[in-house]
C-alpha cells in the first residue's frame, strides 16, 4: 500500500482564528502556523483560546519545523502556550520572526526558540518535506504562502492573502511562481476562505492611502488615526500623508509602538527623517502640524484612543479640534464597542471619519472572490481543501473551486481534528485525531472546561445565593444561621422580605428533615436547594446559583 | 413670556431601541410611543430594558393619551411594565392595537387599557394637542406618521418610514399629505434617523417577494423560509410564492403564529383558499409541495428554525432535502448567532441563501438618506429634531438636514431626559428631567441596578470563592472550617493544592488577627480577603469574588 500524506488542521476550520495545520508522511511532520482564537461572547472570563497540541505532543520526536506564514495572532499567537511542549526549528520571514521574538521574550521564552529566517523563493528542507515561501500581499508584512514538496506531489498552503496590483512597499504577490507551479502540477491546494462570501476584487491598499492623503491636505485640524496595529503598510501611508503635508507624527499604544520597532528596525517601513515624535512634544505644536497614530480600532476599553474619548489619558483628550479616523473595520463581535467609541468621539464634538460613512477608508487584507478563482485558476490543483473559515466560508469556497474547474468530488471541507489523506491519485477522510480548544484564562491554560464555563454562565444570569449553617455534629440541631448571601441576584438593600422569607425556608426545610429522619448532609443540602430554588424562581422568575454550606461543629 | 411646547424623549436617543417622547404643553401631556430595549452584552441576565417613566408618573394626571406609530416592540414593548403606572387612552392603528392586545393579554393586563384606534387621515383630541396620523411605509403594517397641531405649531414625528413605491398590501407613504402640511408650514419634525449612514433609496419590499419568487419556482426541494415575525408584508410574499408554485405553507414559532393570526383576523394579510396546513399535514407531502415558513431569523437559541437545525423540533430536521432561506438581516448583536445558524444548516447539507451571499433577500424598513432628505424636503420644518439612533445616526441625520437648507442652529441633538423647548420662533435646550433605563429580569424591575450588574459582570469574569468559618462568640476561636467552596473559578477536582493552599492562609490570617488583637469581624473578614485575593491573584492571575462567611457560635 503506498503511503499517504496526512495533513489534519487543529483550528481554523469551522470558526475564525487558531489556525494550525498539521502535515505529516511517515517519520516526518510540520506544522504550518500556530494561532490563538479569541473567546466567544459565552467564554466568560477567558482571554484566548488555543488549539489542543497532544496529538504533536504525543508525536514531537517526529516534528521537523513550525512554518510561519505571517506574524498576525490568529497565525502565531498559541506559540507562547504550546513552545514549552512541542519545541522544533520555527521558520519565519525577517517581519514574522521578529514580531515572534518579541511576543517570546514577553512569556521569557525566547531562550527555548530557535527561530530561523525564511525568504521568499529560497527553499529548504525539513524532513522529507521541502518547503519554497512565496511572497502573498496581505494586511501585514512579510506574509508568504507556501509551496510545500512532498512524496506524493506539491502541495500549497496559502496562508491569508490577496492580490493587491499596487500594495505598498512590497511586490504584488507573485502570481507568476503560483503559475510556475501549477505549470509542473500541484496535487493539493489549501486556501484561505475568510472572504469567500464577498464577490469582485479586494480594493489595493493604495485606496486608503489616496483617501487618507485628501483627509490630511487642507485640515487644520488635529488629525488623530487609528488601526490595526499590525498593518505596517497602513501605517507607512498615515505617516506619508502627515509628513507630506508637514505634520509630525506619535505613535502611542503599546502594540503599535512595538510594531513601529519591528519594521523600523527591518526596514519594513521608511520614515521621512524628523517625522516621528514623542506624545510629549507634539503638545507644543499647533493642531495643523500634528498627527497622532493610535491603537484602539476595536474600541478596545484599555486602548490608547479609547482612553482619549473617555478622558483617561496621560497627553490627549479628544474635543472638536480633532478629525478622527478609524481606518479599520470592525472584527466581527466588536460592532457594538466600535460603535460606542465612534459615538462618544462625536458627542465630544471631535469630527468622526470612519467605514460605515466612508467606505475607502479601510480594505480588507484577504482575498474576495476573483482574487481566490484567480489563484485557483494559477495553481490548478487536482484536490482542494478550504481552510480559515466557517463552514459557510469553507462551502462558498468550495463552490468558487467548483466553478474554476475543480471536480467537486476532489474538493474536501474538512473539520477540526479530521484528517485527510492524500495519495497522487485520491484525497479521503482518514481518522480523526484527539484535538479541540485549550481556554486560557490568566496562567492556567486548560482548568476552564466546560464545568467553570457553566457554572461563570449561571452565575452571569442571575447570580448566586449562599445559604450557610452550623449544625451540632452530635444532633444536627442548628447552632448558628442560616446566614444568607447573595450576590449579582437582587438588590439587598430592598429584599429585606425576599431574604427572611428565604431564612424561613431553610428552617422549615431542616425541621422538615428532623421529622423525616433525615440526617445525611448531602440530602439536607439537596432539600435546601430545591425548596429555596423554587421560592425564588416563583418569587423572581429567576434561578440564581444556590449553595448551601453546612458547617459542623 | 410665552407658553412653550416642550418635547422630551425618554428613549431612542444615544440607542437602539426603547422609543418614547413625551410632549407638553402646559397641563396638557402626551406620549409618542412606548418601546424596549434589548440588554447589551454587559446586562448578564437581564430580559429587557424599558424607559424610566417616573416622570410621567408625577404628571400622570396631565397624560391625555399613549399614541403609538406602529407595533414593532422597540415601539410598543414598554407598554405591559408601565401601563399600572401610567395609564390613559392608547391610541393606535387597527394592526398594531390587535398586537398590543395580544401582549396585553399575555401580561393580565387588557382590563386596565382603553385602546382606541386610529385612522390615516382622521384627527383627533388630546388635551390641546390635535393628532393625525399620516400612512407609512414600514416593515410592519399599520404604520404610521403623526402631524401634531400645538398651540406653537404643526410638529411632524414621523415614526419608524421608508418610502416605497411599490409596496405590499398598502399604498406608498403619503407623500402628499406630507407636502400639503409643508406648505401650510410645519414647526418642528421629529424623524427616525436609524439608517441615516446609509446612501441612496431602501429597495422595495417587491424587490424582495421577485427574488423569493424565483427561489419557489423550479425548485424540487422542501423550503423553509424565516423571516422577522412582524413582517406581514414579507409573509405576504412567501405565501404568494408558495402558492403559486403550487405548495401548502405551514407557519411555525409563537409570535409568526401570533402574527399571522392578528393579520388574518384584520385583513392585513390575504392567504389563498387552502394554502395554510398544519405542519403536521405537511409531512405526507411530497417536498416540492410544501413551504415552512418559522422564526427564528436571528439564530434565537429556542426558537422554531434553530430547534430545526439542532435536531430539537416536533417535525421537522433540516437536511440536505431542504432550501432554506433567511430572508432577514442580523440585527446588530445578533450576527454571531445568525452565523451559527447558517453553519449549522450547511453541514446537515441544506442549501442555505441568506443576505450576505444574496442582497436581494432582505429590504430594510427604514429609509436611507435620499428618502430623509426627501421628507426634509416636502415637509420643511423650521426645526429639526433627528431622534431613533445612536449618536453616529443623530449626527448623520442632522448633516442631511443642512444638506437640503435646514440652518444647522435650527437642528438639535439632545439627549434622552434632556427638553428641548419650543416655541414660533425659537428651540433650545431646557431642563433635565429624571430618565435612564429601567432594566427587566424575571418579574422583577428596577430591582436588577448597577451593584446587582457589577456582581454578575465579577462573577461572569472569574467565578467565585466562599471561605466559611464558625468562630466562638466568646473568644473568637475556630470551631470549624475554613471550609473553601468555588463555582466559576478553576476545575476543583484538579486544583486540590490551591484549595488547601487557601485554607492555610485563611488560618494564618486568622492567627495573625488573634496576635494583633482583632476581633472586631468586619475587619477579620477584610483581612481574609485580602490575603486570599493576593495570594489568588498571584497563583492564577484571576480575581475571583471573595466572600468570607463568618457563623457565630
Amino acid at each position: 500500500m503506498a503511503e499517504k500524506l496526512r495533513i489534519t488542521s487543529l483550528g481554523g476550520l469551522d470558526e475564525v482564528g487558531k489556525n494550525l495545520t498539521v502535515y505529516e508522511y511517515k517519520g516526518d511532520m510540520i506544522v504550518v502556523d500556530c494561532g490563538l482564537g479569541f473567546p466567544d461572547g459565552e467564554m466568560y472570563g477567558v482571554d484566548v483560546v488555543i488549539p489542543n497540541t497532544a496529538y504533536i505532543s504525543r508525536n514531537r520526536d517526529k516534528l521537523r519545523a513550525i512554518v510561519l506564514t505571517h506574524g498576525h495572532e490568529d497565525h502565531i499567537g498559541a506559540l507562547p502556550y504550546v513552545l514549552q511542549d512541542i519545541n522544533a526549528p520555527i521558520y519565519a520571514t525577517a517581519m514574522t520572526a521578529g514580531l515572534v521574538k518579541l511576543k517570546l521574550e514577553e512569556h521569557k521564552l525566547l531562550d527555548i526558540a530557535d527561530i530561523r529566517i525564511m525568504e521568499p523563493g529560497t527553499s529548504f528542507k525539513a524532513g522529507l518535506f521541502t518547503i519554497e515561501p512565496i511572497h502573498v500581499n496581505h494586511s501585514i508584512s512579510g506574509a508568504v504562502a507556501l509551496a510545500i514538496g512532498t512524496p506524493v506531489g506539491t502541495v500549497v498552503h496559502t496562508g491569508d492573502f490577496k492580490i493587491d496590483t499596487t500594495p505598498v512597499n512590497s511586490d504584488m504577490t507573485d502570481l507568476t511562481r503560483f503559475g510556475e507551479l501549477g505549470k509542473k502540477g500541484v496535487l493539493l491546494m489549501l486556501s484561505d476562505s475568510t472572504n469567500a462570501e464577498h464577490p469582485g476584487f479586494s480594493p489595493s491598499e493604495r485606496t486608503v492611502g489616496r483617501r487618507l492623503r485628501s483627509l490630511f491636505e487642507g485640515c487644520d485640524k488635529r488629525v488623530v488615526v487609528t488601526t490595526f496595529a499590525s498593518n505596517v503598510p497602513r501605517i507607512q501611508q498615515i505617516i506619508e500623508s502627515a509628513a507630506a503635508c508637514g505634520r509630525k507624527v506619535a505613535v502611542t499604544g503599546r502594540s503599535m509602538e512595538n510594531m513601529l520597532k519591528v519594521a523600523l528596525e527591518l526596514g519594513y517601513i521608511n520614515v521621512p527623517q524628523g517625522t516621528l515624535a514623542d506624545l510629549g512634544q507634539l503638545k507644543n505644536l499647533p493642531p495643523d502640524k500634528v498627527c497622532v497614530i493610535t491603537t484602539g480600532s476595536q474600541g478596545e476599553s484599555m486602548s490608547a484612543l479609547y482612553r482619549m474619548a473617555f478622558s483617561g489619558h496621560k497627553y490627549i483628550d479628544i474635543g472638536s479640534g480633532d478629525r478622527v479616523i478609524i481606518s479599520a473595520s470592525a472584527v466581527p463581535g466588536n460592532e457594538k464597542t466600535v460603535s460606542r467609541l465612534i459615538n462618544e468621539l462625536l458627542r465630544r464634538g471631535a469630527e468622526v471619519l470612519y467605514r460605515s460613512i466612508d467606505s475607502d477608508l479601510h480594505v480588507s487584507g484577504h482575498a474576495c472572490q476573483e482574487e481566490m478563482k484567480m489563484l485557483l485558476a494559477l495553481v490548478k490543483p487536482k484536490f482542494f481543501l478550504p481552510i480559515h473559515g466557517e463552514q459557510r466560508h469553507l462551502r462558498a469556497h468550495a463552490a468558487l473551486a467548483a466553478e474554476v474547474g475543480i471536480p467537486p468530488a476532489n474538493t474536501l471541507v474538512t473539520e477540526i481534528g479530521r484528517t485527510v489523506e492524500v495519495t497522487k491519485k485520491s484525497i479521503k477522510f482518514g481518522q480523526t485525531i484527539p484535538s479541540g480548544r485549550v481556554l486560557v484564562d490568566g496562567t492556567g491554560m486548560g482548568d476552564v472546561g466546560s464545568v467553570v464555563l457553566r457554572d461563570r454562565q449561571h452565575l452571569a444570569q442571575d447570580g448566586m445565593i449562599a445559604v450557610v449553617i452550623s449544625l451540632n455534629s452530635e444532633d444536627n440541631s442548628l447552632l448558628s444561621g442560616p446566614d444568607i448571601i447573595t450576590r449579582g441576584f437582587v438588590y439587598v438593600k430592598e429584599s429585606g422580605d425576599l431574604i427572611n422569607d428565604m431564612k424561613s425556608i431553610v428552617v422549615e426545610t431542616l425541621d422538615a428533615c428532623e421529622i423525616n429522619d433525615i440526617t445525611d448532609w448531602a440530602t439536607i443540602k439537596t432539600s435546601i436547594k430545591t425548596a429555596l430554588s423554587s421560592y425564588v424562581s416563583k418569587a423572581t422568575k429567576r434561578s440564581p446559583m444556590i449553595l448551601p454550606v453546612i458547617m459542623e461543629i
